[in-house]
């Protein structure tokens, strides 16, 4: 089913209803004034949903965040980056509570009413006071006009801004959905942190958002990998404010709706793995053939996660045997013996493997192929319908200069 | 309990009754003539214990090996490095089989009596002349003093040979282990493959031995990590002719086989993973205090296998956030809050993370202890008395040059 939806601008702020704003308060000594604050707010109560990180050792916002979730009163978000707030203990949860009671001030709103999140460097106490005087200076000039200026703020040094927003006919009118994201392309990194943050102006129930996002996130960032570390504050919010007055009427609608955030979702997780730390080439991996959707799943997500083949990319290296073994320790259940392997990009296509074994191919062809950014790994097998599409990035010397010299 | 052993001379023929040999065939085209086929042979038969990839996609030796190892009448190995006939389909596996019958002629034995090993390359067609040729070489110059040659030649551009032997005194008299091992150090490698050879003149059941290998292995091999990819390879072998007359008697004599047999697998681990490709340092992750032994070996090897953190070790960063990540996301039962993490190596110990949060540890001296080769990461939680441990070694520009540049 392809919703019927057009792109327009705006991003976080396209839907009706939102505003937003960005400054550079100097959470971290930076050589380049990039804004490192930014605020989001809705003009009226939201239904939201939000996904958090599964890891145990998780942020002080983290913590924070799911108790307001449970609230169901948010309606605001205020992000810094260059600091996680995470390790930090008491202190961590005191300082994100400070935040958010004085957005809550600055905003005219009630408890519980402003999600705190914070992305960069883990195990530093948060220069609290900064951002405080920070939220004081958006808060006066917060304005439809600067999603951009906050998808900006968010990120660490990701390499290039992601945000998104569209247009979408339901049977009711029009309604609109905006996102903004950050990845993994920062210079001083601790962690691969992602967040995401959607807006809608649709009327929606929390319950809803929740179940579509948590659908979309299922096809997207779980799909997603650049270096297999989950990071201590990923998290992904959608707030829907119902400003545009169009509700989710019909099932058709719903399943428009449904189907736009997880389009979303899936162009924000390929943009993450594309500007991966030190990142290449965009791999996308599409497994099929397999007995279930889990068993493709697995193996995609095995081969976009494959240190070896991802080192092998980065050296434009057609290496099959890597994606096949790859595919055969993911856990799912295949048999390589009937598999086929086909390497794709906008310079053409090869076969290097087929009914489980090596293909004379065009070397040279195939280097053209892994010679473009986007390139798309098939592995087919012949078992049943299962498929799925995951995505990763190469792992190149950059990504080690990255992540092993920032502090010597 | 440390056993009553001590090391001798001789690698896998030091125990009686075993012969090896090796010779360079060519197996492919290398600037150094590195022996590339070894022979291992018993003059008796021996008790056999095996252990294989678990990898789908596993290779065509493999697959034979599992057959021969059910027959039980083993008492030889052939081993070629260079080319890992594995995605060869029908024709690797009667490439295999000829290795073998071939091998059986050479050394007047019965059919289902040799294993059949390879390592390197996948997708290529074993140039299997050139094998038996070299048997043919081999087999009139098999010695006990040669096993360090065998070594030798089953690594592909491992950086060193791997070899070990020891001397245990058991109830009924002595009795001798010997070992050698290939890890990841290949300069044009398809898989990191791990192959390990042990051999005793004990005399024991093979249900014994195989019990034993699969302890050993548990603390050792499935405890060490170079990149997180699973060969199609991965072999490891335990073979006891009883040369010795010498048996295991007593519960004592069982116990203190079974300890020499872990501690020889934990050694052959570590310097496995001290010889990843491209590392600089090995990394030993200790963990301990967690509510299980599951949890232990869940953060232990979560951590070693960190991308993150081997890309921090190999810039001597104390990136003790990227540690304790990874044992949040390792999926063990793990309370952050309550967490200690310490560094330690020849040059001295620094605690970077106290009871849950950071502590301001001296950075000069935490560059100092990392900038050994050889660092112990203590990760310790106050939840029970459950403890594992882990080897790993560090990610550095090299292991991506090595793995990226290879056919470029």
């Amino acid at each position: 089913m392809k919703a019927n939806y057009t792109a327009i601008d705006g991003g976080v702020t396209a839907p009706l209803g939102f505003r937003a704003g960005a400054v550079y308060v100097g959470v971290k000594s930076r050589k380049k004034h990039k804004p490192d604050l930014a605020m989001l707010v809705s003009d009226r109560p939201c239904a939201s949903a939000a996904l958090f990180t599964t890891n145990r050792f998780c942020a002080a916002p983290v913590t924070l965040d799911r108790e307001i979730l449970k609230k169901g009163r948010a309606r605001a978000i205020v992000v810094n980056s260059g600091n996680a707030n995470a390790g930090t203990g008491e202190r961590g949860l005191r300082d994100a509570k400070a935040i958010e009671t004085e957005a809550e001030r600055l905003l005219g709103l009630g408890e519980d009413e402003v999600f705190v999140c914070s992305t960069g460097v883990i195990g530093a106490y948060l220069p609290t006071q900064k951002i405080l005087d920070g939220m004081r200076r958006i808060v006066p000039d917060l304005s439809p006009d600067k999603g951009s200026d906050a998808a900006w703020a968010i990120c660490t040094t990701d390499r290039v801004r992601k945000e998104a927003s569209y247009e979408l006919a339901l049977s009711g009118g029009t309604v609109r959905v905006g996102a903004m994201a950050k990845g993994s392309g920062m210079i001083h990194p601790n962690m691969a942190t992602m967040l995401l943050y959607l807006t809608s102006d649709v009327r929606a129930e929390a319950s809803d958002l929740q179940q579509m996002l948590s659908a979309a996130a299922d096809k997207s960032f779980h799909m997603c990998t650049v270096d297999g570390d989950t990071s201590t504050n990923d998290s992904a919010f959608l707030l829907a404010n119902g400003a545009s007055g169009v509700s989710l009427a019909t099932g058709a609608d719903r399943a428009a709706f449904a189907s736009l955030i997880t389009d979303v979702c899936v162009d924000m997780a390929k943009r993450i793995a594309s500007d991966g730390e030190g990142a290449t080439h965009l791999i996308e991996v599409h497994a099929c053939g397999l007995p279930t959707e889990r068993d493709a799943r697995l193996v995609a997500k095995s081969v976009a996660g494959s240190t070896l083949f991802k080192a092998a990319v980065s050296g434009r290296d057609a290496n099959w045997g890597r994606i096949m073994a790859a595919a055969g320790y993911s856990g799912a259940d295949v048999d390589p013996a009937h598999a086929d392997c086909v390497l794709r990009s906008a310079a053409g296509e090869v076969q290097v493997m087929s009914d489980g074994f090596g293909v004379d191919f065009d070397e040279e062809l195939a280097a053209k192929v892994l010679s473009e950014h986007d390139i798309t790994v098939i592995v087919r097998f012949r078992q049943g319908d299962g498929e799925a599409t995951a995505w990763g990035c190469d792992l190149t010397r950059e990504y080690v200069r990255i992540n092993g010299d920032w502090r010597t």
